[in-house]
């Protein structure tokens, strides 16, 4: 199962966190702008190929230390399929680097819809005898309100290509609990949707102990977390909302089982973002994101191990 | 707002169904396929530039008797990015003979991000100050579980772009209850789901008493399908599960008000493969996706007369 292999690189890098790509044009320097739109004009084309070239640089800095990266779909489907195209060939080389790709789509849908993004995001397009690779995701990410129908297609595709999802349970932003947190016979929603990824996770086992059903639980809510933690042993988190949304290494600690495993902690802004913030030259912002990465890891691993020793 | 264009475009071809365009490349005619493959080999751009020729046959029967077509992102993601420009194509074409067009991505997101997805599928993306379209979309179907943070920045969109929403409320699958049907102080979550779509609909009111967020009710829960339109007054039904799934005329006439508007009915395989269920000359399979489409059409409108004079 692919989170084994998520487990295994985020152990070899002693790092359980990921860069998301949420690539804004405006985050991008304009160095890499201005060359872009010189050869393609102000076109859908030349932002993506900003993209792209801005997506390259910060892999490049980043795949050595860093175990997954996170692509947002938004991001690229802003810039059409021209985007699209830039999301594909984002995810390509940050494979070819070795890192982990995490799809963050957050699709959704029934039965033989939903067949169709598992095979997209996770597996193989049959075209005419070929077998072709659409996206080359290793994870995707998915919501689950459409119960089962919308689930198991994407278990059938984790098996037979050794993927992974993480579906939505209990979400980063302000108002999640407008509906997550209403009560169900006393239960929250989102324990709810919790208990349904641990019983989808059970034929899909991995060897440490955590299914290919991972969960998206917020660092926002930290006593959620926690709750979760304890009532999902055998799901894997991935834990949005540290940094910019406000959530610190305190809080996303508790995504994390004794063995300091469990958890994927996302920093989006916080990494792309880094040169920014820092000041420095626009040509050093994939360097200001390996700086970023690197304090951002020591930050939650420092975390993690006060944890484990019961501080 | 969008749900007044797409209600005048209803009146007037006398005609509340879209054509779901769901074009997996087992539908498509042989003929198609090998001009395809013989050109581009058998490749994701091949696939894509199949499905392509397919939709525009199909649109071109379909756009003075059916008012919109509903891409459903999911068969155009398997084909990558290539398949992905098939979906703008298809779009384009659409708008361009008129129809009005129902992407159905069920997008769902937060804040910053669900802007991206909101400029991307109904506004316009800003590129070095140009304001370009990344896909052509009249309509976006969303997921409501991530709460008001996940819809809001979709409302700005719509009013400045004249754009409407579907909300996914009671989904037409089997499994849909396991969270949709279960209660929350005594009503289930798909009556609190609506409730919401109500009330993000107040401030985008259109001419015609209904908003521009619209919500997904499922053709194969009749009796919710009832209780939601009494409880929903202002909210436009996208109707999925009409034939293949096994929702009928009478199913499905509960979506409408008295006036006979209130809903469009959704057909996907039942239109786009009808020339495989006639058996006839597989060059004709628009001719037959227009024979169904006015059958479908006959059928429904027939269903609510019944209704509106009380039978």
């Amino acid at each position: 199962m692919s989170m084994d292999r998520l487990i295994e690189k985020i152990v070899k890098t002693q790092n359980p966190t990921v860069a998301g790509l949420d690539p804004k044009l405006e985050y991008v320097p304009e160095y890499i702008k201005e060359k872009a739109f010189a050869k393609h004009g102000n076109t859908l084309k030349g932002a993506a190929k900003a993209l792209l070239e801005f997506n390259k640089g910060m892999i490049d800095e980043l795949c050595d230390i860093v175990p997954a990266v996170k692509p947002q779909c938004a991001y690229y489907e802003m810039y059409g399929y021209q985007g699209v195209k830039t999301l594909y060939k984002t995810m390509e080389y940050a494979r070819k680097k070795g890192m982990i790709v995490i799809t963050d789509g957050k699709r959704n849908d029934i039965g033989t819809t939903m067949e169709a993004y598992a095979i997209g995001h996770l597996g193989r397009t049959e075209v005419n005898g070929e077998l072709l690779t659409a996206f080359p995701g290793d994870c995707l990410t998915v919501n689950g309100y459409l119960g089962s129908d919308g689930i198991k297609p994407l278990l059938t595709v984790c098996k037979e290509e050794d993927k992974g999802i993480f579906a939505l349970v209990k979400t980063s932003n302000p108002s999640s609990g407008e509906l997550q947190d209403r009560l169900i016979d006393g239960k929250p929603v989102y324990e709810i949707m919790g208990e349904m990824c641990e019983e989808w996770g059970k034929d899909v086992m991995g060897k440490y102990g955590y299914s290919a059903v991972g969960a998206v639980v917020g660092a926002t809510y930290p006593e959620q977390l926690k709750e979760l933690r304890e009532k999902m042993p055998h799901t894997f988190f991935l834990v949005p909302g540290y940094g910019a949304q406000g959530g610190g290494a305190k809080d996303v600690s508790y995504a994390f089982d004794k063995n300091g495993l469990g958890a994927i902690v996302n920093s989006s802004r916080g990494i792309i973002c880094a040169y920014k913030k820092e000041g420095c030259d626009e040509k050093d912002y994939a360097k200001a994101a390996r700086r970023e990465a690197i304090r951002m890891r020591n930050d939650i691993v420092g975390a993690i191990a006060k944890i484990q020793l019961g501080k």
